[in-house]
Order: structure tokens, then C-alpha cells, then sequence
């Protein structure tokens, strides 16, 4: 199993309403290093998994509708919670839906939300996502 | 797949008997950066696989029994070698047991012993952990 | 010349005016570590510079008034814009007014807002900020 | 599942020809950071996985063969592009052979090319790679 | 005393001629993680050392000519030894020649060469370099 | 100024008496992260602060004393707290004996004990410290 992985960063502002979250619930923000990996069985032609200065570059696009924002405001999250793992699935969706490989690709997206916090979405890039 | 992980620290003192552990047969120390993960298929209501602070907390009330110790002279290393395996393998065990959850749970403990050698033990959160 | 180090992170909401900030304008968020740094030209009798215990302690407690807030709307930033260098300036005279030294002692207040960037505030521990 | 990692590193020169590659197809190079991950599902009497200062130097040994040099001369990437997915490959066949173990082990080699890009190959050593 | 750090990467190749380079004396390469540092007494009027931004974009426009390209051949370096060190030097002369303070400004510039090894140049910007 | 740095590490077991010191009283560890830095004002003539590879091996030499050792028994400790900051000092006396050069030269040593603190000694090549 070969995968490649890309990293960049978000900066932006959120609260999580709910009693579970403590001092977040506040409006605060974060810096989310956010990595993204490609896995698959075998590899292209070109002896890669895939492009990474492609990856790279729709990650940033990907990136690019949340960077300096305040997502309690950003239509990607209205109705429901910010939560870092939400965020790893949203941007999933995204990525999945911009990749040009359908079947038996891995795709895992890493957020880091501190230096002792992190939360991870794993799953195939599948079908449903490539339609949207 | 989701996943959430949280990381910490313990400093400690032990000595590993056996020749196959050449100099590390003396007593020396280190310093674990210990990481801790725990995946679930689906988010819980809140969107969330588990409250981070309520993970740090566990985590570090588990740790808080080994920092600044003599692994030798812990009674959870009685009788075994406290390799960073089977550190890890407490952890998880200790970990495991003071999670609510009992099954379907996945948990992942990795401890950096220095920038380059680390190990890490992941298995199922299972019945036996929570019955201890 | 000895020096101690200890590290800690925040989790805030704000915004920056002024075009020189381009999309920093808009509310948005950051983790910043910050690294706190004392210097001194000989060792106490203990053999320390200070506690490293103590000085963890006295910096989240600085930390602390300002960790899941919104610096737009915080005390200390009322006409001042948050940038990572005031933010460093701020921490440096809270946490100066806390430490039980008042001459010969620098100390420095790092801040990295993300992997690719980061300011600092460098100075004496001055009677003023004892004064406080 | 118990996992042993060692990591180091390598300084190498190469070129990678195909339009996809963009400005390396130029000569260029890397320090590629490398980690090899060793897992099994239990422990050896000693309660480790494998000796970790055993698994450093044969790692050593086999990056001993790339170390300061330029890959697009060198006999294992003849005909072939020396893509960070590929150096993986070649590393992962060249340290299994030399693992003492042959079934039911699962060996991953990851090179961090920068602080932004990675890739990854993962496979059990197979009898194939230890009669090399 | 206020600093402002950012930082970027190139890879590169090249050879160091000279018996006290040993292996690296044979043709071979480097990723450079490269970390600019602007000191200034005091803040410019919107609070800042100088835009992270502009700085960023302008260490970029340096590094992108040393990017993905064989130091041997590179016109900055002929007659030289391409030494960690010296390329800290000439990255130092290009930055600041294009930074728009001409006194009162000290530039650092760090290179990480491996997870075990940097070189670094500090100096004043000088009326030299901006008249270049 | 130039700079030079190398990075190694030690795993020491030790204890710190005095009340000051609260847990780490007891027999505890560290994995020491130790950073070696020189300065120069100029280069040497092959265009280096001194061979990286000499450093490396100067440095290694001399944690090789303190590597997997207990400080309490050291006879570098005796009668003296091996704080972070007293190990960084012993570190610098016995490098600083072993570098070829007297005058000029500035040293640092930077011990990392954990992901959130640190202490370092800094101060010129001594006479002295050739002379021992």
C-alpha cells in the first residue's frame, strides 16, 4: 500500500455550543494544521500515487473557502457544531469530491488543532462525493 | 473511521535486565511523549467521538501513576520488563478500562521514548479492561 | 548566561484592521504556542535559573485570561490591535509583573501562530512591570 | 497489534524526468527523513517487538547505500524514477530482507521529504524480499 | 526588542569539494528549511515588525531562485562552496537588499539541513545590501 | 555572526533534592534532547564555523559519558543537582575543552527535557575550559 500525504493551515474562529465543551462553547479560533493522505494499492505510471504538487494545490483550494473565517458564519457548518472531527469531514467531502480517482482510494484527512490535540477522518474516496 | 487524539508526557527512571538491551540494562530514565487515540465509525450527538478534555483528563490521571517513578520499583512492572512496549501496553490497558465505552472502540497508545525510536500498542477497548 | 524555557498554547478569536492585513481583516482565529524564557547570568542555589514548576504555573495563569476568548473584545486589547507582537508584548508585562525577580533578568515571550510563522518580545523584567 | 519505529535520515540528489514533475524535473535534492515501523500482533520473550538498537543499524546499513549520493546514477533506480514513493519501495525491500523475521510481520517506511510532503509504503515482509 | 519569524523550504543539490567534507564532497542534496528572523526595537504604526505577508512573498521570491535547482551550477555559488552556512550568507544579501528598512533592522537567517543540523547567519541590514 | 548547530540525545535516570523540586525529589528520568551551537564572527576558510561532522562526533563523545547512566551515582554530579540547567553547564565545559579553538567562539548548549521545557548555558570558549 503506497500514500502519499500533503500538510498546510487554516486560521479560524468558531464556538461549540454545548455544555460538554467547557470554555469553548466562547467564540475562540485555531490554527489547524491539516495533512492529507492518498493511499493506494498500486502506483500511476509515473511512479507516484499521485501529483502532490496537484494535491497540494486543490488542498489549498479546499483550504482557501475557510481560511480566515468565522465558521459559526460559513454555510459549510450551519446547523450544525464546528467540532474538529466535523471539520476533518467536511473538508474530506470536499477533497474526495476533487480528486480525479473513483475506486480503491484511501483518503485521510489529519487536523491539529494544538500542540497536544488532534482529530483524523478516514474513508474511501467514494462515488457520491466525486458526484457532487 | 473517525479518530481523536490527545498527547501528554511522563518522565521516569528503569533499567531493562537482559542482554539483548546492551547500556539500557543499566539504570537510566527517559522522557514518554505519550499519545493516545481513540477511533469510533460514527460521531456522537454532540459531533464529536469523544469530549477532548475528558480524554486529557483520563490520560493524564493514568500517567499521573508512572510520572516521576522508578518503573523497577512500580508494582505494575513486578515481575516484567518495562520496555516502552509494554508501557504502552499499561497505558492502554489503564486507559481503556476508565473509558465509558465498551465496545467498537478502537484505542491506539504511542510512546516517543526520543526523536528517534518509538513504540505503540492498539487494540480494541474490550469488556475485560472495563470489568478490571 | 542561563535560561529556562517552558511552553503553553492558546486557543483565540479576532481580527485585525487595517488593509496592510488583507484577509486577517475578517474575524478569524489562531492556536498560539507560546514559549517563555528566562535569562540570568548565574544559577540560584539550587542550581536553577527559577522553578520550572512555578513558572508553568505563572504562565497559564496569565495564559488563562486570555485562552477561548475573542481579543476583539478583551480588556487588554480595547484600541490596540491583537497582532502576534502585541499579543507577545502583553504576555511578556503580565507574566514580568508575576515574577519575583526585578533586575538582571530578561525574559522573552514567543509566540508561533502557525509552522510557517511567528514574533517575539524581548526584555529586561522591569521595576514598572513589578510595580503593577 | 504492538509497532516498533526508528527514524533517519538521508541526503541524496536526483532528477525526475516526466512533464508531471514540473521544476524537478531539473536536478535537484532532499533530505528525506526516514522512518521504518515494525509491527507484530504479540511480543518476543524480552517483550519487544524487535531490538530497537538491532533495527536502527540495519537501517543505517541500508540507507548507508543512498546516503550522499545522486540517485540518478545509482544501481537501484536504473530505468526507474527515484519518486519518494519509489525510495520507500526500495527501502522496505532492502530492510525486510535483512529482518530476521519472515511471516506475520507488517513493515512501513515513510520519508518525510519536507516539513509538507510525505509518502508511504506498507506490506508485510514477505519470504520473496528475505531470499534476496 | 520585537522579532518577526517566517519560514519556507528549498530542495536542492550540490557537492562540497574539500577533503573535510568527506562523503559530501560526492555530488548529493538537501531540503533546507529555511526561517527568516526581522528584529526592530519598536513597532511600526499598525503594531507590527513588518507584514508577514509581504515578508513571506519576499523570501519566497529569494528562494525561488535557488528552488529545484544543482548549487554546482548556480551562479551565486561559482568560485564558492555552497556550505550551509554560505547559503545562509547569500539568502541574507538577497533578503535584506529587498527589505524596505535600511538601518536599525537586524536579519537572521536559519537553515535546518537535517533533523540533527543547521547553520546561521545574523547581521544588520546594511546600506550595502539595499544598494545592491 | 555565523552559527553552527548539532543536535543528540541522552536517557539519564536522576533525582533533585529540595522541597522546590516537588515530585521530581523522587528517582525519576529524562530523554535529554541536547542542541551544541558555535559562533564565529567569520568563517573558516573551506566556508564553514567548524566541520559538522567533527561536532557531531565532539558532542556524541561527550554525552556518551552521561548517556543511559543514573546522574545520582555520575561523578560529574557529586556533591551538585544535575538540573537541567547544571547538566547544560557540565555539557559546555567538557564540549568547550574539546573544540580546537580559544578565542572568539561563542558556545550554547539547549537541553530539551520535555515538549514543554528546556534550559541552556551560553557563554565563550574559555581558556579555562582548553586548559582542563
Amino acid at each position: 500500500m503506497y500514500t502519499v500525504g500533503v500538510r498546510d493551515h487554516i486560521m479560524v474562529a468558531h464556538s461549540l455550543p454545548g455544555e460538554v465543551f467547557g470554555p469553548a462553547q466562547r467564540l475562540h479560533g485555531a490554527t489547524y494544521t491539516v495533512s492529507a493522505e492518498v493511499e493506494r494499492e498500486e502506483l500511476a505510471d509515473a511512479g507516484i500515487v499521485i501529483d502532490i504538487g496537484y494535491l497540494r494545490g486543490e488542498l489549498r483550494r479546499v483550504l482557501g473557502e475557510l481560511d480566515y473565517s468565522n465558521l459559526d458564519e460559513h454555510p459549510a457548518f450551519q446547523g450544525k457544531r464546528s467540532t474538529t472531527e466535523m471539520i476533518a469531514r467536511h473538508i474530506h467531502r470536499e477533497l474526495g469530491a476533487r480528486l480525479p480517482v473513483t475506486s480503491g482510494v484511501m483518503l485521510t484527512i489529519t487536523l491539529d488543532e494544538s500542540p497536544v490535540a488532534w482529530a483524523r477522518y478516514r474513508a474511501p474516496v467514494s462515488r457520491a462525493d466525486n458526484a457532487t
